[in-house]
């Protein structure tokens, strides 16, 4: 710690994760929510979070907590925003950084969640939440549904094979809205983004529907280009 | 202070002001920057900044500082990004939450202006900024460029009247590019957030050209009902 800055205010600086995944199965967007436990609030579900130590940067708290949680690294993860206001946590003035993490639903270290009681929850019925993490939730999910309009993202969480249904559910379950399929479809595959696989899926229809995998190298060598991703289905 | 949390790691938190303003004459975003008055970094190019005080909100600090150097309050602020990375300023681990505030050009006090030594520098030719200075920008940046194709923001940098060559312009010097006049007019002219005033501009031209004037009600009105405003002229 060097003394260059004698300043009075030093402030408790927290990250709280909103950790998103998607069941496949349900075709349902979930969240990874934690029972809080420390006062005041203990008990009460709450985003996964914690305090920036010193000597670690806000980012690495961030994925630190993830870490703890599902013992996943490496993800998907984005700032989403800074809550400053003096009020916010009534147990003390904590400033919170969140931050947005899309992971694969099934990745997650299942001896880790029993000993974190961590759980998934629908978008569609979520419990309350402590102090100003619903706010926090709902901005996110404006944010993510900005963000997988203009960005591959909602990759992330589909397994690495899917099939064009599954990725328009994800669609679906994100926007929380029916999603238009043949214009869907045209978008998608207008792109070339995504590789058609010999194997199908055949457990949804008889007939069977064909997987597919997206193609990250296509995606930046496009990009380099000056493509612009757009799954804008309105 | 309430004694819930007995934690070690308490922060220096500061807030970073990136404060465009628009030069109608020059037809050129600009940036209101300060020589930074303490050690390490004195007398180095720097956005406006300040420590979050104790009992003051994160944004309440945004806009003290706006405050102080301009003497503007209530103007068009936004939050830009946390930077948290342990070693982002050699005076000691500071987390600095970045804002971008939109003002008038012609707005900002001069007897506070010739105090601070605040001073307006194109984007085009900016000097070396302090420490992490220059990505707060260029981020800020990206996002205003995002901002004005979906939001009536640009408004927020034009005098309350205008004209439509005033108005493509702004565009031209936020995005550093042409864009196309005929698809420009027409966007904004089909949307009817635009009220046409008697009055004509004649510095420019002989025959003059129309001023207008944003119309926010009907902005309101119009997104209660559904409208997304959209200025996307790539």
């Amino acid at each position: 710690m060097t003394g260059y800055y004698q300043i009075e205010g030093r402030h408790l600086v927290a990250v709280d994760c909103i950790i998103f995944g998607y069941d496949i199965r349900d075709k349902d967007l979930k969240l990874l929510l934690v029972k809080r436990n420390m006062d005041p609030g203990r008990g009460e579900w709450s985003l996964p979070g914690g305090f920036v130590k010193e000597g670690e940067g806000v980012f690495e708290a961030a994925c630190r907590v993830l870490n703890q949680l599902t013992g996943l690294q490496n993800v998907y993860m984005e700032q989403s925003f800074a809550y400053g206001d003096v009020n916010r946590d009534p147990g003390g003035r904590v400033i919170s950084i969140t931050y947005f993490a899309l992971i694969k639903y099934l990745d997650i270290d299942p001896v880790k969640q029993k000993t974190t009681g961590a759980q998934w929850r629908s978008i569609k019925e979520l419990p309350i939440l402590v102090f100003d993490h619903r706010k926090m939730v709902d901005r996110a999910l404006r944010q993510l549904r900005e963000k997988v309009k203009i960005k591959p993202v909602g990759f992330e969480l589909l397994p690495e094979k899917f099939t064009l249904v599954h990725l328009q559910d994800l669609y679906e379950a994100i926007y929380q809205r029916k999603v238009d399929r043949r214009n869907f479809r045209k978008k998608i595959q207008s792109m070339n983004l995504l590789e058609k696989l010999e194997e199908k899926e055949k457990e949804t229809s008889k007939r069977g529907a064909f997987y597919y995998r997206f193609l990250p190298a296509n995606y930046e060598e496009f990009t380099r280009q000056g493509f612009y991703f757009n799954l804008d289905v309105s």
